[in-house]
């Protein structure tokens, strides 16, 4: 066992979204905690990992986190020991447009 | 066992779009054969259940078939010993207005 630390710029793996199938997309955001985080990164920008409340297990809510860092939806910034997740909308707004929008309900104004 | 046939006007269980969450939306979309299926049917209207062509086996394609019909992307209409599956594209816009259309890469002009 190694007692080296973390590199202090630790990457995560997040995709070209050029190269992310919308299927992959669709499926990471079919799921209902993962779409009520995204909802939550909508509402408020940039959030820290450990303050979402959705009552899941931290385990838990960091698999779904996971899903949609790899699947092009979100960013992960990382100072310190804290993680920043934040939505790469610009990006998936140019690779599927209209889709986030349509997703979170944001043209008929009300959310589904 | 009984050899008694099905009845001529059997229907199969199709939900009312309004108790759709997006989520069964999105994940019954996020999957390659289901969109396929879905594509086909955005371009060519009504088609009879085995003109797919999409490689997979005949229980796997009734599967995803199923999966769409019961996530209100689809609606079946049995005639005689034939099965005709179209979008429910009218309910689905109005459901989730842009949701289709984003999905298919209808506004851009190009499939996704």
């Amino acid at each position: 066992m190694s007692n080296m630390s973390y590199p202090c710029h630790m990457e995560l793996y997040e995709p070209d979204m050029a190269a992310v199938p919308v299927t992959t997309v669709l499926s990471a955001l079919g799921d209902d905690a993962r779409l009520a985080i995204v909802r939550e990164l909508h509402r408020d920008g940039e959030r820290c990992c450990g303050t979402f409340d959705l009552g899941l297990a931290k385990a838990t809510r960091s698999h779904h986190l996971k899903v949609l860092r790899e699947a092009g939806i979100t960013h992960t910034r990382i100072e310190g020991t804290s993680r920043f997740v934040s939505l790469r909308r610009d990006e998936i707004e140019r690779r599927y447009p209209g889709l986030l929008d349509a997703v979170l309900g944001v043209k008929q104004g009300t959310a589904h």
